[in-house]
């Protein structure tokens, strides 16, 4: 097969020893079945600061947009609370999301049946749950324009952000989710607060007319952000695709990611527009789960989420959809024969460290 | 005892049924204890627009002003999605919030142990649930300028919100969280997103600093927002009183009001600055449910988030502990004997209509 590059940010806190595990899938995939991966691995957040002040180096930044496929750990972590704005750990992942334009970002809330019992909702409220939350990732307050601290005087100071959304931002994504309806059960939610937002009012318009101009087949309903994140607490099975913008859809992924009991499990991907010759994305894939500083470096942490976004890489950026329905399935199969790391151990299962978990899964693969 | 003018905002779908059950309670509390009560009735949202034109009139307004406390019941319905965005029925309550300077939203969201069974979430998360979510409800997203939709030709417009906080606002209502934990378990957490947000930057900034100036002797946690919303879904026990922004606030506390289970129990005040001569703050008391059309008119709307408002109402505007008490009493032994409206109905339990919720409730009183 042909040359794969894989650039691989491990980052901080958990996101080395998560990566280490799909390091280990990637090497077995080579060996086995011949896939073509080279790696290379790159700094980004702390420990990029450490190294050269910055939360991710201009070199790193070219091999990241160089790249067939990008893998992300985590960053952060209370070592870097104190660095200047600019350097934060995060700086590192929102440059990498913008410079690679990687606006549409793909977040399945899935209730593994095996986990089902551990979420803090009832099982019958989550048991089965598979939804995907379809955030636009490049634009809105998190990167509008202004975005500063002014001093007012007399110990006053202002702080603005701007949330900024044009046509063809709120078009495209609104694109990629009726696409992914289709491929699932054909029904988006749009989720915007048009009652009190000019964006909002947008969003909702472009979303509407997108809807009627190309993906009329697709069912589309429209909520208030605010009654879609108690609908979502309340009966999250009503819902198949849900498209919002970047911090609606920051709010809403982690909230639907805590409903399946099990954040240490779910991936995420982050594609750009298709190039118009290759017609290949530039993809990011990463875990949901942060840098877990506090358990980092114990052995502890759950590679399940990396190895799952691994699966999505396979999935969007090579094609492979076999591979990558054969991880899921490895993953599956771990669970349901009883091993668990700490993060979503329950009674009766056992314990295991995150290399353990990691051998498990590339065994059954 | 004095006279006591309260404004009566009734508003469009339930909102007008809700408010007869309150209706009651007053003159019964003004027959029986002599209160002295005195309610005259506005217009607001849906009702107001097709009275004149606007979702709040300027004598309405005024009447808001001059008030002793105003009461809101809801606003909104299909009937008026049309309508422009500046006449639309938010933009009533909005125009309330902001001529009143009602700064701080107080939401309570307490588990009754009679319907803990009836959340979504695992009873032993949500039992004896009762946290304040303390929302900054004058400034941010919701005000800032500009805030508009610019026609850039070539079919693209550009939608724009801006969030601004000044350092005062963010003293001020951190003060009112301090001062309320006080009176609780002496737990404030605040939330932002201070990694991409420059106001989420001041405003940890500033929580930190009134806290070390003024309240030192209450414990202060920061969470970022989205996290935040993960721990309220998580373990929401966790949390005391819980301080953030005009739009993180509306986003959480309803998810902390469906935690509950019964959101159709859930009041809210919202309060002024205290005159600097008279020390009486402006304050509108709300049900966090909204209008819902499709129950308007039916006699099955649940009156006890009305109710528990105006319990809010006697608690802080009048300084009527006492009575507020005995209103909130009234409210958990009806729920104990058995009593349910429709939406919090559950097996072996007696339902009742609106009216008839009302009346027990009174009789209890
Ligand atoms: C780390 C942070 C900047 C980021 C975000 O807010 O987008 C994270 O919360 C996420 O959801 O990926
Ligand atoms: C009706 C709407 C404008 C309002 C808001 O967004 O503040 C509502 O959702 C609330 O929380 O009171």
């Amino acid at each position: 097969m042909a040359t794969k590059h894989l650039f691989l940010l491990a980052g901080d806190g958990i996101g080395p020893e998560a990566m280490a595990e799909v390091k280990k899938l990637i090497s077995a995939m080579n060996d086995k079945l011949g896939s073509g991966f080279v790696t290379e691995d790159g700094l980004v957040g702390g420990c990029a600061y450490d190294a050269h002040g910055a939360a991710i180096s201009d070199a790193d930044m070219a091999k990241a947009m160089a790249a067939d496929a990008v893998l992300f750990g985590a960053v952060g972590g209370p070592k870097w609370d104190a660095v200047p704005y600019e350097a934060r750990p995060e700086a590192g992942l929102l440059r990498l999301r913008k410079d690679m334009e990687l606006f549409a970002n793909l977040r399945p809330a899935i209730c593994y049946p095996a986990l089902a019992a551990s979420s803090s909702l009832k099982q019958e409220v989550v048991e089965g749950l598979d939804i995907l939350i379809v955030r636009e990732l490049t634009g809105g307050v998190y990167f509008g324009e202004p975005k500063q601290i002014i001093d007012l005087g007399n110990g006053q100071k202002r702080g603005i952000d701007t949330q900024v959304y044009d046509t063809f931002e709120i078009e495209r994504i609104s694109g990629v989710a009726f696409e992914l309806a289709r491929t699932r059960k054909n029904h988006v939610t749009s989720m915007e607060k048009r009652n009190v937002m000019k964006s909002g009012v947008l969003w909702n318009e472009v979303v509407t007319q997108t809807h009627k101009a190309r993906y009329a087949d697709v069912k589309l309903d429209h909520m208030l952000a605010d009654a879609g994140g108690m609908q979502l607490v309340r009966w999250p099975k009503q819902f198949d695709v849900i498209v919002t913008d970047n911090l609606f859809g920051d709010m809403l992924s982690d909230i639907a990611a805590m409903l399946t009991g099990s954040i240490g499990m779910l991936p995420s991907a982050s594609l750009g527009a298709p190039d118009v010759k290759t017609k290949k994305r530039k993809a990011l894939y990463e875990p949901v789960h942060g840098s877990a500083p506090d358990i980092a470096g114990k052995g502890i942490a759950n590679p399940i989420a990396m190895i799952a976004s691994f699966a999505m890489c396979l999935r969007y950026s090579f094609g492979m959809v076999e591979e990558a329905d054969r991880v899921e399935a490895a993953i599956a199969a771990v669970l349901d024969q009883g091993l668990r790391t700490k993060d979503i151990l329950s009674e009766g299962m056992t314990e295991v460290g995150t290399v353990q978990m990691g051998d498990a899964i590339i065994a059954k693969f």
